[in-house]
């Protein structure tokens, strides 16, 4: 089946259980997928544009109301839409950060934040994560301390990450950004892994920004995501501009320089919104996506040689596993080499694991029923034994 | 009919003639519209990202021919997609502009290259329009000159609209890039109104890099766009990370810092590149595109009192008139005011008018057929005898 001149039409979350570390939170919900017809048209939403002319301001569809609710629920005073969680970094990093200014950052940082200090000139300087590969708030103290006596300065902004995207291990940002805080830092809370999976409260963490993914978190469709602020910090980021042309004496409004003006458009911003009630339920019942995460974590465990790379007990669903001395000691000698574990996989109709990975991987049960938890668990279990694996009971 | 909560589906283009001056060239295709719901998942076309492990490598779907084939058509040596025409802006301004550098814009250009240049610290000098509102290569030299005199320095980056978001009208760009190359200033063709609706041809036109709108011209969902570049601007556009992990030595491999990372990702990529055969063979047409305007334009005209603001012959769709002596001297009196105008469109079936525009406002007549084009001109010419006004037989 195509949808277009060679482009197959992809069937991946018809067809199997998908289990990829990055798709488990983007799914869309039914309502964003009439969304993206409805308001596919590239400036669907600026039908019932008006004064002052920015898309925040539109009431019909409702991203006006839509802007309002998402602040709430963030616990915090601003909220702007915008092309991806990377380019919520890219305006804070641009509004703070000046050539050689330090950045703080972590060991586990995603490579879209470091990005973000380069394009703004700034140096990347990273809390380093302890043996139990967590960021701890002494250790940015520490970090902190270090910086400023080997350059004489205080890093001028932080990003951290509530759950990093190699273990899916959950940090004390709260404790951490006491510790900015008392450095004058403000803190950036990353939030790709949690805001639109789990409860996000930006003024009880503390934090002067919360930053969260669409595509990745919002069952929303890509690029979209979200930059939260402070009242103070929003006064900063979303300042409005400055500019005048020097011939016409043109000013521009209340447009925002840092969002480029007008924010996220048409098909991604009203799936968002369409997204957005089943959102706002389903972070409520974390707790059972725990559950069955435990469960296939716990069968994965019981194999033989199999290690746990994350956190136990896990606070997300997104987990790192080392099966070097279990399913990689198959693939030695299997006549598919470490191809035959997505292989024997998608012959169970699931998938998301990396093709060919049977060392060090990882896998994210977001989204998935009970029974459907309970069967990878099964899954694993039963490819393992079929590959004279050892599964204790 | 609703797709979510409190959020109405937009029936726009089913039910109208839709004469929207921006919305005209980014209504999907029935293929950008398959595409939208197969790729509407927000991580979905990464199922099959390989090693480098960047975007617009992916073959699968075929990314990375539609990134070669983009460039090609463009006759650029290097394309990248981006979230909006404007993010192609802001990538150019951030490598090339720095505090207090002098950017040149004209006294048409749009306000997104004006954010650009402010968040890039650069100072905007605008090359003002003739009589005609035209932006003329001497006008060009003449403004560079100025502000060498006035500040010793020459502008980093001229930004030149092929067609203005103004008039719609035409320049002569590749006259102004002689001129800026003169100086060894690198020119930015702004295509938002061009790529995708008519032929372009960077490399004859001799300009640095080229930007596109997906969502305006290119029947893409937004937020989408274009970024093309010659091979030695490429290298400094696209330059790739350097920035180093100081605690983890990591490196970040070929992403690039401008592009924040991978570009365009899910439903507006795939929608942009379900669309492309359509929009490439479209640009063929673009004759009897300004065929249909002019049908539209010589009825306005007829309407006495009417006077056309934009070149004329028409060199694109996009089309501004002031019916100050015309239609609203209806207004003055109507019982709907200005709004009348707008309701008996919206009566015979047409929209895209800006309600209660009465004096200078613009439309679109791009994507209508013959047909439409022919209903349209007489809509307008009934309206004007329907409220007394004199039309010209």
């Amino acid at each position: 089946m195509r949808c277009g001149m060679g482009i197959e039409a992809r069937q991946v979350n018809e067809l199997f259980i998908n289990i990829d570390p990055i798709q488990a939170g983007g799914k869309l919900t039914a309502d964003a997928m009439k969304a993206v017809i409805a308001y596919g048209d590239g400036y669907s939403v600026c039908d019932n544009c008006r004064k002052p002319n920015r898309l925040d301001y539109i009431s019909k569809p409702p991203i006006a109301a839509f802007h309002k609710d998402l602040a709430d629920w963030l616990n915090m005073d601003a909220v702007r839409t915008v092309p991806g969680a990377r380019r919520g970094f890219q305006a804070v990093a641009q509004t703070y950060v000046s050539k050689g200014d330090p950045v703080l950052l972590t060991s586990l940082s995603h490579y879209t934040e470091f990005l973000a200090v380069e394009e703004s000139g700034g140096i990347a300087r990273e809390i380093p994560a302890d043996e139990q590969k967590m960021i701890t708030a002494d250790a940015a103290a520490e970090k902190i301390e270090d910086i400023r006596r080997e350059t004489g300065k205080v890093p001028v902004l932080a990003f951290i990450d509530h759950v990093d995207y190699q273990y899916g291990n959950m940090h004390d940002i709260r404790a951490i950004a006491k510790v900015t805080h008392q450095y004058d830092i403000p803190i950036l809370y990353n939030g790709a892994y949690t805001v639109g999976i789990l409860p996000v409260d930006g003024k009880t963490l503390g934090v002067d920004f919360v930053v969260g993914s669409g595509h990745k978190s919002m069952a929303a469709p890509a690029p979209s995501g979200v930059l939260a602020a402070t009242a103070e910090r929003a006064a900063e980021v979303f300042r409005t501009t400055s500019i005048v042309g020097d011939v016409t004496n043109r000013k521009f409004g209340i447009k925002e320089p840092e969002m480029m003006g007008c924010t996220l458009m048409g098909a991604t911003l009203v799936g968002m919104m369409a997204s957005f009630p089943h959102v706002k339920e389903r972070v409520k019942h974390f707790d059972c996506e725990l559950e069955n995460n435990r469960r296939v974590v716990d069968a994965l465990l019981s194999i033989g040689g199999t290690q746990l790379l994350s956190e136990y007990p896990r606070k997300h669903t997104m987990t790192r596993v080392d099966t070097t001395g279990s399913f990689d000691t198959v693939a030695e000698t299997h006549k598919k080499r470490g191809y035959y574990l997505l292989s024997a996989l998608e012959e169970k109709g699931i998938t998301g694991v990396i093709p060919g990975a049977t060392k060090v991987w990882k896998f994210n049960t977001y989204g998935t029923t009970r029974v459907q938890a309970g069967y990878l668990a099964d899954a694993f279990t039963a490819i393992a034994r079929e590959n004279g694996l050892s599964v204790k009971e």
